[in-house]
């Protein structure tokens, strides 16, 4: 992983920072819960985090913000594109191609984008999947971007799971879709730092894998709604 | 479980035929491999099997009457149809409903339909969902054939897993969607009949539920794809 031009500005070297991901500057696209839990992982982890959204005085990243300190900023969502080295995309995913456009796409280009949304139908209930049975946003969102390296991830989970696997007992897996090995290498490292384990990481292929991990959304709100509790997970078994 | 009123016709008592499981008179409508599959479970579990397929003389049928012995017979959909008191739909999910309309609506009336099969599109590599991304075949079976009592399962795994849960290492699950409780109960003891325990059955709900395990397949024709292997399954960890 590069490591921040900006490393060295007195920052403190944080003991929990784990090999392999370098100190950087990420932008966090979203302020709603799972951008949140993403971008306050990323400072407890010791990034420089900049939370974009629609305007550039979103209540939720104001907030965010108070609550995070120094390492933490807030700007819309072009102004937060160009900060980050890395992206992560927690808009919702139902608009997340005209957050993204927002962004601009030469902001964006040349950079990972880490998709963690998921694109509902919110007018069902439980919410269907907005796209065709045949594709996925992952996809999609790497056809509008092409400069972009969309990697998919973290999607098939809650999003405290997301930023802390370990809460749920044993092995389990998580899955990354992407065109690009260097970017899915990358993200891994960044999943690892999060507490997953390598092994744990299970590589699809490229970003048209995004359609399982994607598709199994409806399985995992059946869960939810059998279970009653958003904290679990599922382990591949072989 | 009703017993079959053929019941002490010579039949053998087996001593693997489970608790809460009456030898039955079971139509397995579909003669590919996921048909041979759970119709040779029945057979060794001591039911009273007729596969069914489009004409009856099927030389697939043909051929698994032969290696089964006198418990097995075969026929076309719709006097196969007419033989059981349960019916498990083992046919191309793509056809399935053509099928279950030749296997007649009034010959599967008050009877379980378990419904293990996907509508997948394969002139897509991998297979692609044939159904839009909002509904499912069991939904569709159960509003065309609105008396049968269809419950979905088992189409999360491959046809060896099915029926030899036990060969994948440690806990795993398979789900169960339907209408009808009592259906869902009964189809519940023929799966831990094959091997399933019934801790590791998720009941879903009502068939709508159908969505989850059925959007599921595309994110098992990835995993078959990175793994090399049909052998695996989920487990839902919390």
């Amino acid at each position: 992983m590069p490591l921040s031009d900006n490393m060295g500005h007195g920052r403190l070297i944080l003991e929990n920072a784990p090999e392999g991901v370098g100190i950087m500057k990420i932008t966090v696209l979203g302020t709603g819960m799972v951008g949140d839990a993403i971008a306050t992982r990323l400072i407890k982890l010791g990034h420089e985090v900049r939370m974009g959204s629609r305007t550039n005085q979103n209540p939720n990243a104001e907030a965010w913000v108070k609550r995070c300190g120094h390492l933490a900023s807030q700007g819309d969502f072009a102004n937060s594109a160009t900060f980050g080295e890395m992206v992560f995309n927690c808009t919702n995913g139902a608009t997340a191609i005209e957050a993204l456009t927002a962004a601009g796409a030469s902001n964006l280009a040349g950079k990972i984008l880490v998709d963690v949304s998921n694109a509902l139908d919110i007018s069902m209930q439980p919410p269907g999947l907005l796209y065709g049975r045949n594709t996925s946003l992952g996809e999609r969102l790497q056809a509008a971007f092409p400069k972009v390296r969309v990697v998919k991830t973290l999607n098939t989970v809650n999003c405290k799971v997301m930023v802390a696997p370990r809460q749920i007992p044993g092995a389990h897996n998580i899955f990354v879709s992407g065109n690009d090995p260097g970017a899915k290498t990358s993200v891994s490292e960044f999943l690892c730092s999060f507490g997953w384990e390598k092994a744990e990481i299970i590589d699809l292929g490229d970003i048209t894998t995004a359609r399982g991990p994607e598709m199994f959304l409806p399985l995992w709100l059946r869960l939810y709604g059998a279970l009653g509790t958003g904290a679990f997970n599922i382990k591949v078994v072989r």
